[in-house]
C-alpha cells in the first residue's frame, strides 16, 4: 500500500501574532499536525502556508498531493480566488480534502459545499465531548466512545452544510449545545471530511485521540478511483447501439452549440 | 394551502435565433411552462429572462418567489455573477429551485452543487424513457411507470453531481446510455430538483407527463420551514447551562476576532 | 387537502401498572397524543392498544390508516409476529410510521430498519435539550432552536440505525451524552420518523413543542405517491423495445422458475 | 494489509439440476467466483452451500469470515431462519456482505434491507450495459465506462430497496429498462453491496470486468472499525458529568424494567 502524499495547509497567522497561540503551537499548527501524522505512518507530508507564493499550492504541488488538509481563521479573505478554484478542481479529480475547525468558514469549504457553512459559536474554554456515532467507520478506528476536551470553543447547530454522506462524530458542549463535528461528503471523485475540534487557543491538536482521527481521515480520503469530470460529446456514429440522427439541431456539424 | 409563487427564468435565446426552436416555442420555453403550471393550479406564475434588467431577478422579485425554475443553454456566461450570488442566497434561505435540462451547466447549478455538473451528451433525436425509480415520491405522483419521449437529446453518465438525497427518475436512451435525470438535494433550507428532459429542438415541454413532473416539483419545492444561515455568537452569559469563561482567547471583549 | 387518518398505537401497560405513570397519563399515552393531534387539526384520529383483538390493527384498520404512531416499552415481545408483518407490509405500500421513544426496541422498528436499534440509556430525570439541526425541515416547523425538557431519560450513542435520510433533531443530555433523536427514512413508499423524547415517567407528551413535532410529523408522513412492491415478470413480447428471446432459460414457458 | 477472509455462499441447485447451467458452471458458481477472487489476490477464500450442515455457516465459520457473498435463486425458502439471524447479527458486528443477482429475493437481503426487494424481470438473453455512475468509487476501480454483457436477464425498476448510500452502477437493457444494479448500504458496522449481474443461464461470472467488480467489492466490504450494537445501561453514578437522579422510575434499583 503506497504511502499517502499529504499537504498540510495552514493560514499561519495567529501563531505569529497571538502570544497564547504561539505558546501552544510555536512552529505553527501545521508543524504540530506534521509530527502527528508522521508518527502514525504511511504518509509523506509537506506543508504550505498563506504567505508563500501561490499560498504554497502550485499546480505542481497539488498534482503531487493525495490529501490536502486546510486550517484558516483570521485571513480567509486573503486567499486568492484562482488558487481556490485550482484546489477545488483537484478535489473533483479525486484529491482528498480535510477541513479543520474554523476552516468551515473558508472560501474553499463554502465553495465545495455550496451552502452557507454558518454555525453558532462561543469561545469560553468550556468542556467538549466528541462522541463516536458510527463506530464501524474507518475514521473512528481506535477512538474511544468519546474524546473529552477539557477546553474547547463551542460550535453549535444549526450548521449550514448539505446532508452529509456519513456523520462520524457529534459533539456535546458544557454550555448546552450539540454539533455535527465530524462529517463526510463526496465531491466529484474526491472525498471530503470536516472535523470541528481544533481552536487555536487550546492545545487540541496535541491530543492523541484527535491526532488519531486526523491520521485515520488522511488514509480514508486518499483517492480510490478515477476522475470523471470532463463533459464529452458522444457522436452519433459511435453510439453503442446503432442509431440514426433525426430531427432538428442547435449544434453544427462539429457538435458546437450555435447561437 | 396558499398558492405557490413561481418565477420561471428562461435564457430565451434559441427561441429567437433558431427557427426550429421558434416553431416549437414561439413565445419562449417560459411561456409554455407558464401555461402548463397554471393548468395544474395552486400557483401564481411570473416569468423572467436574461435580457431584462437584472435578468428580471431583482431582490424584490426573489423575495416574492417561493420556487424558481431555471432554463439556460447558449448564454450561461452572460448571467451576472452578482445575480447568481443573490439567487443562491435565496435558495439557502428556503426558496425552492428547479433546474431544467441544459441548466445543469449554468453558473447557478454548479455553485449550488459544488461539483463539475459535467455529463456526456449526443443530439440525435433518439428515443428516451424516463423511468420512475421512486414511485412513492411526491414528484412522481400521477406519472406512469415511464415517460416515453420519441425524440430527445442524450445525456449520459457519469454526471458530475454530489450524491443526491433522492433519485426519482433514471433515463434510458436508445443509443445505449443511462442517466440520473431526476434528482433532489437540500441546500440550506431550500429544496433543489434537477430534471434533465427538455431539449429545445424537441417539443418536450408540451408533453403532459413532463408538465406533470414539473408541476409536482413546484409544489414539492415550496418552502417548508425557516431559514437558518446566519453565523451567531452565543455569549458566555447567555449559555443555556451556566458556564464561566476560562482560558486564552483570540477574540476581544466584543466577540470580534483579533489579528 | 384531505385530513390525515391517524392510528395511535400504544402498548398501554405502564399507565395501568405504575402509579407514577398513571398520574401523568391517566387514560394512557395514546389519549394524551390524541387530544394533542386533534388540537393541531387536519387529522382523523383513532387509537389501538396491545390488549385489543389483533392489537387493534386489523387489515381493515390499517387499510384506513394513513399514518401509524407506535409506543411500546414493557411488552415488545407480546406483539404478534403476524401483526408486525402486516404493519410492515402497509408501510412499504405507503403508510407513514412514527416510532416514539422506547418503540426503538420494538419488533416493528427493528424489522423496518434491518439493524439492532440498540442504544445507551439512563433513567435519572436529567435535563435534555432537543436541538433543531435542520430548520428548513417541515417536521421542525414552528419549533424553537431547541426544546428544553427539564426531566428526561437519557438515550445515547451509538444508536444502531441505518444512515438516516434526514436528521432533524439531535439531543443534548445533562450527564454528557448526545443522541440522534429525530430521524427520517423511506421504506418502500412509506415515510418513517423516529422521535426519541417520551419517557413515561415524565410528562413529556404534555409539552406543546413536543406535541407540535408529532403533529408536524403526522402531516409529513402521510402517503405521497403510489405503492410499488410487487415483483413483476415483463414478458418478452411486451418489452418496450422489440427484442427476441435467445439463449437458455431456468424458467418454463409460463415464466415459472424450474428446479 | 492482511488478506480478507471471504466465504462464498452458494445455493448450488441449478448447477446440478439444469444442464444449461451445469455447462457454464460445472463445479458451481461458487467455484468460478473462488478462482476469480484468488486471481485478484489479497484474499483467503472458502465456500459454503445450502446442502451442508448449517448451510456451511456455523458460528465458527462466520467468526472467521470478513466478507460473505450470497448467491441463491431456486431455494430461498429452504434457508433456515436461525442461520439467517446468525448471519444478520454478524453483518451488524462488521462482516461485509455482497449479495449477488437473484440473492435480492433471499430472506437475508430482505431482512437486512427492511424492504420488499421486489423488481421487474425478463429472461430473454438480451444485451445489458452496466454503467459506472461513480468513477471515483473503489468498487469501480479499473472498470471501463460500462461493462457490456451480450446476454443477460433484465432486472428493472422500481427496485424495492431503501435509499442506497452510494449507487456505483446503473444498468441499461436492450428491451428498454434501467436498473440500479450496483448499490451500497451500511448496516450496523457492516458494509453491504448488491450487484445485479449474474444470471445462471449466461456465463456472466466468467467476464473479467464482472470479476473485477466483485474482487473490488470484497476489499471495500472488509471490516473497518469496531462493532457497537449492545444496548447498555449507563448508571447515574458513572455519568460523565456529575448528575443526581431525580423523579419517578419504571426501573428497579438494578436497572431492570418493572412491569
Amino acid at each position: 500500500m503506497p504511502s499517502v502524499r499529504v499537504t498540510l495547509w495552514n493560514e499561519y497567522v495567529h501563531e505569529r501574532t497571538n502570544p497564547d497561540v504561539a505558546r501552544i503551537y510555536p512552529e505553527g499548527i501545521h508543524s504540530a499536525l506534521k509530527e502527528a501524522l508522521l508518527r502514525h505512518g504511511n504518509v509523506e507530508v509537506r506543508t504550505a502556508t498563506l504567505a508563500e507564493p501561490e499560498h504554497g499550492l502550485t499546480e505542481e504541488v497539488l498534482r503531487q498531493t493525495d490529501v490536502l488538509t486546510w486550517w484558516g481563521h483570521a485571513a480567509h479573505d486573503d486567499v486568492r480566488d484562482d488558487i481556490i478554484a485550482r484546489v477545488h478542481a483537484r478535489v473533483l479529480e479525486g484529491m482528498g480534502l480535510i477541513v479543520l475547525h474554523s476552516g468551515h468558514w473558508s472560501k474553499l469549504f463554502k465553495r465545495v459545499m455550496g451552502t452557507s457553512c454558518a454555525l453558532c459559536w462561543r469561545e469560553a474554554g468550556e468542556r467538549e465531548r466528541v462522541w463516536v456515532v458510527d463506530p464501524g467507520h474507518p475514521i473512528a478506528n481506535g477512538v474511544d466512545h468519546c474524546i473529552e476536551l477539557e477546553q474547547s470553543e463551542m460550535y453549535g447547530e444549526p450548521f449550514g452544510i448539505p446532508t452529509p454522506d456519513d456523520i462520524v462524530f457529534i459533539s456535546w458542549f458544557q454550555g448546552g449545545e450539540v454539533f455535527r463535528g465530524g462529517c463526510t461528503w463526496r465531491r466529484g471523485s474526491g472525498r471530503v471530511f470536516y472535523f470541528s475540534p481544533g481552536h487555536e487557543s487550546y492545545p487540541i491538536y496535541h491530543n492523541p485521540q484527535i491526532q488519531r482521527v486526523i491520521a485515520n481521515a488522511v488514509q480514508w480520503a486518499a483517492p480510490q478511483g478515477r476522475a470523471a469530470n470532463t463533459p464529452r460529446n458522444t457522436p452519433v456514429e459511435s453510439a453503442l447501439e446503432p442509431i440514426i440522427a433525426r430531427g432538428p439541431s442547435v449544434h453544427d456539424a462539429h457538435g458546437t452549440l450555435t447561437r
